[in-house]
């Protein structure tokens, strides 16, 4: 059985635990590193090279076929095709990663504007001091050697004392055009910011520094307003309440909180030297957040009580971080589509010149966009927690005993368990590989009907044929067996209703965006899978059940991670990429799926799966 | 006797109690309206024309050389001629009043810029329902409106609310490009910025509809600070410890806030209904009331923490109006040459073509600017109490029982005292009287001698050689004789002294300033007296007596009283005027006269009293 081993990414300095056979590149996206497949994970194109020191299994063909002897020697290998097979420590380029760091920080658009620009930014200055010859105001003096900046009351009150305490040097702190603050001696080398992904199940937090650019931390928790309903419809309901709605803002606060201690812990930085916080979420999670009524999202028309993006004080939002520092609220386009998805299309650099580009994020609410030169279109459709594991019989989330992979081979059936235990359940990804390899076993028909045993048809495996069986006069395939405490985990007819709903209503959903811009599925240039889920699901078995268009080039096929994170911290790192979310979340068009008079057809032909 | 009479001024209901024989002009003065008066008073130009209803004086020569017969029996009068005689109501026309809301409200400048533009104004909308067409986030929904204005998170968590409560309509309420608030129904036609002159001594403020950019209430207190020391310098040394500081900025808040309360109520206006607030004051008073340590101001180089205007949240400063209501403190250019200053220059117009001009705000730190085509020179003079009679003797505030007019006729020595009670002292306009009578009868010499009776030249009247006594073994005048409880009012030898160092002080300032511009004082256009107390001395007797330099026309001498507040309000009223405040503050030269060779012998040489 796969054991549990560590993985320690350099230079980033990151560790996961994942179970050996794991796949170097899910590792990485465990990790919070995205690696770019531009081949589509097809071992083509070498973009993916990662240095592996400590335990290496041995090269793949495909790997030594792209790859030098002494590259192989050296423990170069390809993160597509390499599996962990023990603890190691694995080198990922700067190169190797997709729409990473290494873009924001050199990338410079054809118009020589760079995106190296955060809006926090410090200067140490030594200024003239006073005399009656020059005799100029605190603040003016100071204005001299950074500009014409803003200030409160808070920073004006200390001014004096700190100029003077200091002999007329320091270091101002400037966000935008505003002083924040005037820091004693020269601390220019420390300025952090933080950058969340709000989710209703996930928060994911990542601490930068604005200096570098690099990211100094990143961890993640449970949103802890789980507690009141896990589905996004009963925050909701509670929080369209003044009581629930304070009850829901403060959870999340202390996840925030929570988070940001356990950054500033790992990256050994103060909360007051976070000078900015930037936020993405879905638009309930964002109103939350806010503390703002989300009453309307749950009724029709589905309005958002805001548009642009937010900025306010991180202290008047509840945050503690620098008594000044400002929080920076990503733009959202409707009720259902919010500041992740316009994160989203900021860390993908849809819209510049590279499409058409059609961006997905999978999850309870799929959200779609395609972009195209003039005209960008944004939809959401309710997929239903099927990919998360919930209303699968034996599903469950991508936690410990989560069946996450399944391979049929010649002699049987193969999966591994998250966490080196018992299977306990099916996660999402798990269920998508098994769902497609009973497709192409024969066992499920085109139309989702599992065939009863007694329909089998003559070729079926006996390995297979032993597993299908009736269960309340209804077909069901047993996965894994019971066996001790564990009850075995089995996929019925109904399970496999749920996924056709959920694979059905995102295909639908691409189909009348397409149609809506008049483009076919083959003239799309890249299709971008975003969300934890969309990171771990095999291509060929998401096409296979009809959640990704047939008809598209696995190498178009990227796999782009948490790009909502990647969004939110490219906000933090470039002002320029902060109003190139504003600008899309506005250039955007919201399809309501709903008013298209053709989506319930193709939502129905959708279910259907493909035939090979 | 002279009795107290209420006297009401026209259109803007405001009454004040003066004296009768009092000029119009001053009673008005007094009433918060400064009367124009380009000919100085000389009944020449006819300009402060006044109608008068109930008791009316007959008309003087001067007045029946200007005005018609007609007129006269319609009760027209010149303010700069006319007394009040009795209970009487006085029409001001717009066009008889100097810098005041006409000029505000009609004035184009020659770029076709008008000056009606308060950053304050309320815009009623009626919004097309959202639909699922339509589905727009309810801000932008209104920005559609209004324009890409900001909001807070205060507003946008009650705007979804307030626009389905009230149909989609409702008044947004916008500071500058900022959403403060979103009201139900209509509000459009009420909407109010309190304006404020914090003096040392005393604060007025001014209630404005910022809808007709009239004035609807006005009123003044104590600086309650006055319990701490009546001085600037003591309020510096207190507010330099971080209690005293706050000790101060309570008080001057607690005396802000009565006034408030009272404007709201002779106006019928809820506090919440104003939108705005500007102050005008000294450094130190601007300090204080920001909670800024002063300390810097009380020692060389006496550095200003700020130099530019704030805008800050008025509830930041601690001042109860509309929440979101922003305040603006004004610019100020040195240590002692505050926002007042600034204000005044506004108000009266300087550097818009009519120059050279010289202002001057008398008062214990005489505040004095000089526009010239191309600059802008501003300093302060430590002129000391005299003119606001302490360190006199006998002297006192202009309240109750102050002799403040002194007429020396053929017969006797004439005065009037203020609140028809004895006379108990001798306030600032009494003083600049009296000396001047002394020096003209030469009763005092230039050099500042009062002559002792034995020295009395022959010509000299035997009422007023009865009042020259020895008073412990020094010359001294007695004004008014001792009666009942009043123990008399006298003038000593040391008062001339005080008064001497006051003059010179002033008159030493404005020649450094003319000096260092290279122009004489016949070059000047306008000189413009402001201040309280600037605005009841009479010319010829501070020509007299040095305070204002000879060799001026007094038609180019103008009393333009509260110039401060005068400021404060067309800020409130124009951002025009605002702007104009902050580019005059930067455009301005601090000269700081100390620094000045020639600044000891001009002082030295302006305490001589000039010969005739």
């Amino acid at each position: 059985m796969n054991q549990q081993v560590r993985v320690t990414f350099e230079p980033h300095g990151r560790a996961v635990f994942v179970l050996t056979g794991t796949k170097v590149i899910e590792a990485a996206g465990r990790g919070g590193l995205t690696i770019d497949t531009p081949c589509g994970g097809a071992a083509t194109c070498g973009k993916c090279r990662v240095r592996i020191r400590g335990k290496v299994c041995a090269p793949t063909t495909e790997e030594k076929a792209i790859l030098s002897e002494a590259e192989l020697a050296d423990g170069w290998r390809l993160a597509c095709q390499s599996s962990i097979c023990g603890e190691c420590v694995i080198e990922v380029p700067e190169t190797s990663l997709f729409a990473g760091r290494h873009q924001i920080l050199q990338d410079t658009h054809t118009d020589g504007e760079t995106d190296v620009l955060p809006a926090v930014r410090k200067q140490y200055v030594q200024l003239p001091e006073p005399s009656l010859d020059e005799d100029a105001p605190d603040l003016i003096r100071l204005q001299a050697a950074v500009g014409p900046v803003d200030a409160g009351l808070d920073v004006i009150r200390q001014l004096g004392r700190r100029l003077r305490e200091g002999g007329f040097a320091g270091t101002a702190v400037l966000t935008d055009h505003r002083l924040i603050d005037f820091e004693a001696g020269d601390t220019s080398a420390r300025c952090h910011g933080a950058a969340f992904d709000i989710g209703t199940t996930t928060v994911v937090g990542s601490l930068l520094d604005l200096v570098t650019g690099q990211e100094v931390a990143i961890d993640s928790a449970m949103n802890s307003q789980v507690r009141f309903g896990d589905d996004v419809l009963s925050r909701i309901e509670l929080g369209s309440t003044p009581a629930g709605l304070e009850e829901l803002r403060t959870e999340i606060l202390k996840t925030v909180g929570t988070i940001l201690g356990r950054l500033c812990e790992q990256a050994h930085v103060g909360r007051e030297e976070i000078y900015e916080i930037a936020f993405a979420g879905n638009t309930t999670m964002q109103h939350l957040l806010c503390g703002i009524d989300p009453a309307q999202l749950g009724q029709v028309p589905f309005v958002p009580a805001y548009g642009r993006s937010l900025t306010v004080s991180a202290a008047d939002l509840g945050i503690a971080i620098h008594p000044r520092a400002q929080a920076v609220v990503f733009p959202v386009i409707g009720g259902f589509v919010g500041g992740d998805t316009v994160a989203g299309m900021v860390s993908t650099r849809l819209m510049e010149g590279n499409g058409p580009d059609l961006m997905v994020d999978i999850g309870t609410n799929g959200e779609i966009v395609l972009a195209l030169e003039d005209k960008l279109l944004a939809s959401s459709t309710a997929a239903g927690p099927a990919f998360e594991g919930a209303r699968i019989s034996c599903g469950m989330r991508a936690t410990a005993g989560a069946i996450e992979k399944v391979v049929f081979d010649e002699d049987d059936v193969n999966y591994s368990v998250i966490g080196h235990v018992d299977p306990a359940g099916l996660c999402g990804s798990g269920l998508v590989d098994l769902t497609a390899e009973l497709l192409r076993s024969g066992l499920v028909n085109s139309v989702g009907r599992m065939l009863p045993p007694d329909e089998l048809p003559e070729g079926i495996r006996e390995a297979l044929r032993n597993r299908v069986i009736l269960d309340g006069g209804q077909p069901a395939f047993v996965l894994a067996k019971p066996k001790g405490d564990s009850q075995g985990v089995v996929l019925r007819q109904k399970d496999i209703r749920e996924l056709q709903l959920a694979t059905g209503a995102i295909r639908a959903g691409i189909t009348i965006l397409l149609k809506q811009a008049g483009i076919a599925v083959g003239d799309l240039k890249r299709v971008l899978i975003a969300g934890g889920f969309g990171s771990f699901i095999r291509r060929n078995n998401a096409q296979r059940i009809g959640l990704l268009p047939p008809g598209i080039d696995h190498s178009r096929i990227h796999y782009v991670g948490n790009a909502s994170l990647a969004g939110a911290k490219w906000a933090l790192v470039s002002t320029n990429a902060r109003n190139r979310g504003e600008h899309l979340a506005r250039q955007a068009r919201h399809v309501e799926l709903s008013r298209d008079m053709e989506f319930q057809m193709e939502f129905a032909e959708a279910m259907i799966f493909p035939d090979k």
